[in-house]
């Protein structure tokens, strides 16, 4: 039985977590969930999981929880110290980091510090404090496993080969919804066009980085960390299908693919079971009908996130932490309609462009940069809310 | 410096090896080369690469090659003697058996229990004697590699893989020159046609055995003993770009593939530098512009000889090496212009019905099997040539 504490737990990668664990009753025991306000869907979870500690965002959300769910036998906590105490709980032998954006990065960090061994689904955490992270899971044998499928897929294809063989990565990317849109209707995207993502159902927030191909940026930068992949080597590669998880190439011209299905059960499956392989709980592809995969370079002048973020990597130190920042507080800003869709880019560009990088060898930097970002953004926010109210 | 001996080195294949080495120059030196009667490209090769012996098909091949080389410092000799010779001499720690069909079996048995490490281009003879084959090389230690796109990426899909993570080997086939061709105009097909192969440029033999989803049956029956993978978990799947060059699935439901150039010096660098990756000597797929790539399952009705091959593995001991022999005089007749390409399967199909199958774990079982089924097989293909001849 391995122990396991879940943070983000009433989310869509969480809920999926659940279901995996379902399948494999024997295998796993849910030591501790971290959840925000969705004290409803946890309030099940404590029942059916019992685990013995869970955390919710504050007080109010534990007042609403304890009514709920039968917490005698459960501690229960807040915060983000509530998050570091489920994310380190002596009997968690691994540690699911689904707490959506920078949130997730001090109980995750803590993880790694207590040598836990780190199921990562919270990429902005690896953006953010990539080296930090990287550096402690080091110090403590922790490891750090992906659950993106695109980086499950990497790891797979990359698994047991010298990194020496290796030419470059192919990330790819379904290109979302607005992949054949033309440009000059851009500034007309509604925030509903933008949530309908073609192949992956997913939360708000990646969803709309699935739009505006920033997913895939900040995937190029947590592949940089978990790889050690300089980012000259990492290239992004529109595949709409979604079939085709990631690719990698090797110095002597082959190329390895992961293929399966679009369900995020699959890389947690991966993740969780890793290195061992289990029967999967869910049906492989199907080939016993027609199926047809396209490829095509990423149009870098109609998504503008994506060079962003390879320009953020090459400034490197906090620059990632501070494209993540102003991309998290510009996307909050779309989905409430106080912005339109290129502000995304526009905004995370300015902030970029005022603040300049740092070395990100400590988690107070990072923070405080990401901070500073975050204010810098929502000025810029602000100031294009109302321009826009002024027709 | 490995030593390299290279049966077949004037055909496809042989030539392509030769290419490779000239890409390394410093990785190989050429120990024996053995041909058939193409004496002109022989001579080149010799004054070349220099080898210690070479072997021709009789005496009066080898009169011409002395006209044609300097054969004074390399010993010269001749038929099945001669190739067994090449394929054991002490310096060559490796053999290439691409000479095409049952003729490299027993040198490639005799370079296995010599422990020569042997690149396989020769399906033939894993089809015809795998099991004796695959027993021999237990014994003496020597390894045996693939040189074919698809069992080459069979090999580096599961390299490091426990067999029993394995869920089956999918195949591909490009679908040959008659994938899209009506049924009722097969009988109408030619010699010219079905050597106009879609994607890969090979021999006579194989580019026949591509028309007729053969080569993908010998495939199948090749993996069998490669890989020690069970007829029902290997799969054929149309895939006409000959870009992805096999596939294999896991029990988690993940697939992994291996894509490339359709060009022969990939596989062949794989096998000649297995375990080892070297810099390619050719480019690598050209991600800039747009993919497609498609599957689509077989059509066993139109392309019997795949449905032949599946059920020739299934009988066991001699029936595949009978499926082999028939199809080889099929095949010739065909290419003489005397039967009809659905004269191939009919043969077969014919051939295999009257010869039952023995245990074949002794060579001279194999290669009786071998001498009646194509006695049969030429009786059934004269009666068809004769039934054709008078309208």
């Amino acid at each position: 039985m391995k122990g396991l504490s879940i943070l983000g737990s009433t989310g869509s990668i969480g809920t999926n977590v659940l279901r995996v664990v379902d399948a494999f009753p024997d295998r796993f025991s849910v030591v501790g969930l971290a959840a925000g306000g969705n004290v409803e869907v946890l309030a099940e979870q404590v029942a059916r999981y019992r685990p013995k500690v869970v955390s919710v965002a504050d007080e109010g959300a534990k007042e609403r929880l304890s009514r709920l769910a039968d917490l005698s036998s459960v501690r229960a906590v807040t915060g983000q110290d509530g998050m570091v105490e489920v994310a380190t709980h002596p009997e968690a032998r691994m540690v699911v980091s689904s707490a959506v954006g920078a949130l997730g990065l001090v109980p995750t960090l803590r993880a790694l510090e207590a040598g836990k061994d780190v199921a990562l689904a919270n990429k902005e955490t690896l953006v953010m404090a990539g080296e930090l992270m990287l550096a402690r899971a080091r110090e403590t044998g922790a490891r750090l496993l992906p659950i993106d499928s695109e980086h499950c897929a990497l790891h797979e294809c990359l698994e047991g080969r010298a990194s020496e063989d290796v030419r470059r990565l192919l990330l790819t990317a379904s290109g979302g919804p607005f992949r054949q849109r033309p440009r000059e209707t851009f500034d007309r995207i509604t925030r509903e066009e933008a949530l309908a993502h073609p192949t992956w159902r997913m939360g708000r927030k990646i969803t709309i980085d699935s739009a505006t191909l920033m997913n895939k940026g900040l995937e190029v930068i947590e592949a940089h960390w978990l790889f050690g992949m300089d980012a000259s080597k990492i290239e992004v590669l529109i595949h709409p299908q979604s079939i085709v998880h990631s690719m990698v190439e090797l110095v002597d011209g082959t190329v390895l693919a992961q293929l399966g299905v679009t369900d995020m059960r699959m890389p947690i499956q991966y993740a969780l079971s890793f290195p061992e392989k289990w029967q999967a709980a869910i049906p492989g592809l199907d080939f016993t009908s027609a199926m047809h995969l396209d490829f095509e370079p990423p149009d870098r002048d109609r998504f503008p996130c994506l060079p962003l973020a390879y320009r953020a990597l090459a400034a490197g130190g906090t620059a990632p932490a501070v494209l993540n920042a102003a991309n998290e507080e510009a996307v909050a800003a779309f989905l409430d309609g106080a912005v339109a869709f290129g502000a995304i880019p526009e905004t995370i560009e300015e902030v970029l462009a005022t603040e300049p990088p740092t070395a990100a060898l400590e988690l107070e930097v990072v923070l405080a940069a990401d901070r500073r970002a975050r204010e810098r953004a929502r000025q810029a926010l602000l100031r294009r809310a109302a321009a826009r109210a002024i027709p």
